[in-house]
């Protein structure tokens, strides 16, 4: 098969390698239905975090199961699955208490940007869809892999409860996901930091009840002034810079809660100001295991459309392309089908 | 009256002032019962935290009312009441969500190493005792103005519940009233990280099931030998330094929970280990005005006896000796009675 490849930055390529194979008796073997380039793949794309040797990439998949090991219990052959980006088991103390992402036995997920993927820890990594999708589901589902698991992580470390007000920092995917999870976990009002006219019309389509176009002191401003002059109840940081946790940080009302998502890049924050504003901080990569199968069900039921962020559709081949549109900012994030 | 100036680093004087007297209708006057030296009084004590000009000090406060401005309501004058060192309206929204150091009319008290203190916004800050006390309960009952109530909140901030396991970074006072915070709020197990003989002794006290005496990355091993090889749930951080907070980030599960209350003078925190090890980040000025009726009622009903921390009891003109014993570690805490 060919999969993508990086080979420094701004180099994207797809190219041959081998055919994943089961190795371990708790793998398991998928087709990849869809996937996708991430946020997050842009900075090493971008050479801002550095890569040692060429690298596979990609993290978010759905497909159907190929082939298992002998000890896979809950998934086999002919299901349609959707995975974590993070590989855990799912039955160690973290995974009991719903940080699959800080499992014991964790492993992150790449070389998803291929027709065919190795899954290891299967049973405790996949989620099986009640039946066969529709092709028009794929999308949504893909996106429950990471981008929207990753919104509703923001939204549930920043502690959304109904009718709370939310701000959602960064109008990426994940931002604007961060806004379709707080308002179906009750939120009231959610405010979207944006101003890129598309990404407001679909922070809009996803439940933003307000804009907020100004950034700095001026957006923080404005979040007091629409924010009974305290700020909000609840942020989600979706950027990972020391200037939108900042940004973060001046929105949240004393006891407020920020839930970032953004992988901090060399982050130091100062931490004279969380300590002062008395704000809860929480986040990291997000337990997507956990809400696999809730997620699904929103998707299934047709009560989320997560896959609407896809704004760009690639055959798999055109991958670099598909690198290139998000960090040039044309495309909010590229679907690729094999 | 005479009352205590630090005039810079290690010259504290016990010197003429002006009487307190009525400033503004919402105003009352108190005849200090007992007053004490803080952990955060010692940062300016040290020089570490400048200061422009000759300071007033002391923010912990408990005493009789001697007089209240026209518009107090809730005192009156010959009770005995105890202040939060946070002066706060308790009516604004940041005081109504229970943040009451966030207030925005906040104040933080000083001037309260005297026999007589102004407390304005009194009927915000001050609560009253159901009786005149005894002198046996007094210390316990100063020490909720904020060692007990910061204490509190670092256990309340690190959401220790009933069963879980606590750890206490810090072996000062407020570390120590982490252990009995933590033990009241029902952990099974409390792990003082101390290395220091009388205070490992009162951590027993208090309710410390375990003492740990490494640091660093020894101290951090021993944790995870003691908690499923996870983490803690909870980890109160009693200190203030990027060391001690990285000892906490290390120490607690992913997914717990760090209660923070040492002020974090010039902290830089590396957010990539608090992302990765998924933990969660509470922590600020105690909103002491918010848990004042139920720990003044633990004091009250005997069932807690904070007033223990307090092992060296000198007279108000005795403030320097007081710092000094303190700054030597010779103390844990001073009382200081007029």
């Amino acid at each position: 098969m060919r999969g993508t490849v990086l080979y420094g930055p701004h180099d994207v390529r797809f190219e041959d390698r081998e055919d994943p194979r089961i190795e371990k008796p708790t793998d398991a073997i998928i087709r990849i239905a869809a996937t996708c380039v991430c946020g997050s793949d842009l900075w090493p794309y971008r050479g801002i975090q550095k890569i040692a040797q060429p690298t596979p990439m990609g993290h978010e998949y759905c497909g159907v199961v190929a082939d298992v090991g002998s000890a896979v219990k809950t998934v086999k052959p002919g299901q349609f699955v959707i995975g974590s980006f993070c590989i855990s088991d799912n039955t160690c103390p973290s995974c009991r208490n719903g940080y699959q992402s800080g499992c014991q036995n964790l492993e992150f997920m790449s070389r998803a940007q291929a027709p065919m993927l190795r899954v290891p820890l299967a049973d405790g990594t996949l989620v099986a869809t009640p039946e066969m999708p529709s092709d028009q589901l794929i999308p949504s589902l893909l996106a429950v892999s990471d981008v929207f698991g990753t919104g509703w992580f923001a939204a549930d470390a920043a502690n959304v409860k109904p009718g709370a007000t939310a701000v959602v920092v960064g109008d990426g995917a994940v931002g604007l996901l961060g806004v379709l999870s707080a308002k179906l976990m009750g939120a009231e009002r959610v405010i979207a930091m944006s101003r890129h006219e598309k990404r407001q019309k679909l922070a809009k389509e996803f439940g933003a009840t307000d804009i907020v176009t100004e950034r700095g002191d001026e957006g923080i401003a404005r979040i007091k002034e629409l924010t009974n002059g305290i700020g909000a109840d609840s942020v989600l940081e979706c950027v990972g810079t020391e200037e939108s946790m900042m940004q973060a940080i001046q929105s949240t009302r004393p006891g407020g809660s920020i839930g970032y998502v953004g992988v901090p890049h060399g982050m130091k924050l100062d931490v004279w100001p969380v300590f002062f504003n008395l704000v809860h901080l929480h986040g990291g990569p997000a337990p997507v295991r956990r809400y696999l199968p809730d997620l699904i069900k929103l998707v299934w039921d047709r009560k989320a459309e997560p896959g609407k962020v896809f704004d760009l559709v690639l055959p798999l081949e055109g991958v670099a392309e598909g690198y290139r549109a998000m960090d040039e900012r044309r495309a909010i994030k590229t679907l690729l089908r094999p």
